[in-house]
């Protein structure tokens, strides 16, 4: 219901006599997201009212993969994300940037060697303390969208950054990468990679439920929006249905 | 089933032993759009036996609106771009940035004025040179969907040139939108804009073929993923079906 509400909180917005009002300064994608971005960008009464109503547990799609693996960049790019935009009122996403990486430690520190060489580690670091420094899915999936889906991962990381998140230098990420944070953190991720059960033979490796098989896989990868539809127990949101289309909606009327 | 087949497309990426290839400099979105990039990310063979079999016209979804229309952002960011990013093999997006703006002729030169301020006019006009000049919707929309789905639209398009199509210079753009094509283009979508029947009372003003009613527009707001998929009359895609999980699919092998 997150973004759905968030087109309901926009009827504020609705109707001449707001046509003055700036802008506010967040992502369309954040607006509900929190107490404060609702207050600044005046519609934290929408967001309030239209709060989620879930009755279920959201469907967790947990996403093991690397950061320049062509098929994993497909699956998130063309499908989880997309998806995610639509249906995050039902479903959690993690995302495990490592895949077929592999580690060793050196006098106490760790050493990563990834599938497509230095730079899909440097990807997979800066993916991993994007996440650390934003925490919130609805800050950080839309910047590692935006890298996994750029013409070159690495070089838009920085740029991704400014776009979605202008007020956290890029220094800060920077600094996660090459120190003792990242290293700890991809380490978390290799361990957390091999303690799959079954092991994953492929990237990207896919959990639904915390439940991996070829076939779910599969069905993920083909259609990922009706199978976190079918797989909600709880009342199915209007985006899952046919939409009779008799709600109000939010406009900028003349 | 362009893009789904993108994701076939990655079956030569698959296996260890093209593990230090480097990856090709195009983003996921435009791998199977022509058979330069197929050749440059050297999956032309996959991307031509995977072609679209699409057996009925595509749906075409058109979208009148203003850049900084609150509203606006939502639709596109939260239900157009990601429904386009999966169906796009059965749709088709046509984007008319003018919305509730109004334009005066002065010595032969258009002048506009928009419902969010200058800023808006701007947005506007940067989003139809960028359309005029990627003329592909795989190369513009990604692009038009990441300044709307920014912090602050305008303060992002160049940096979103530079992710999606770092080839084509921001002077480029910027020559469109301060010049005379700008201009002209821009008169171009108000003429479009004041053709509607019914004209248009708010925006966003949704056409599904063609065609705009309340209701439409409201199934488009709530569930544009099933309108269109309801919507077209030929085979369904696997997108919109309940996936089997019985084809095979791309992977990263350890």
């Amino acid at each position: 219901m997150k973004f759905v509400t968030a087109l309901l909180c926009l009827m504020l917005w609705a109707g001449s006599e707001v046509s003055a009002r700036p802008p506010c300064n967040y992502p369309p994608t954040q607006w509900c997201s929190s107490y404060e971005i609702a207050a600044a960008c005046q519609v934290e009464h929408q967001c309030l009212e239209f709060k989620p109503k879930r009755n279920a547990d959201p469907v967790v799609i947990s996403l093991f993969y690397e950061s320049l693996c062509g098929a994993c960049r497909n699956f998130l790019v063309l499908q989880l994300f997309p998806t995610w935009l639509m249906l995050n009122d039902i479903m959690n996403v993690t995302l495990i940037p490592y895949g077929n990486a592999m580690e060793r430690n050196e006098s106490g520190k760790w050493v990563f060697t990834c599938q497509h060489g230095e730079q899909e580690c440097t990807g997979n670091m800066i993916e991993t303390c994007v996440m650390e420094k934003l925490q919130d899915p609805f800050r950080y999936f839309p910047v590692i969208f935006c890298m996994e889906s750029a013409s070159d991962v690495i070089a838009a990381a920085q740029l991704c950054l400014k776009i979605y998140e202008p007020k956290v230098p890029w220094a800060e990420i920077e600094n996660c990468v090459n120190g003792d944070l990242g290293n700890k953190l991809m380490h978390r991720n290799a361990e957390l990679t091999d303690a799959l059960r079954p092991p994953h033979e492929y990237v990207p490796w896919i959990l639904v439920n915390g439940k991996h098989t070829d076939q779910l896989e599969a069905q993920a990868v083909e259609s990922l929006f009706n199978l976190v539809c079918n797989t909600y127990t709880g009342t199915k949101p209007t985006a899952c249905a046919k939409a009779e289309g008799k709600n109000s909606f939010p406009k900028c009327m003349i």
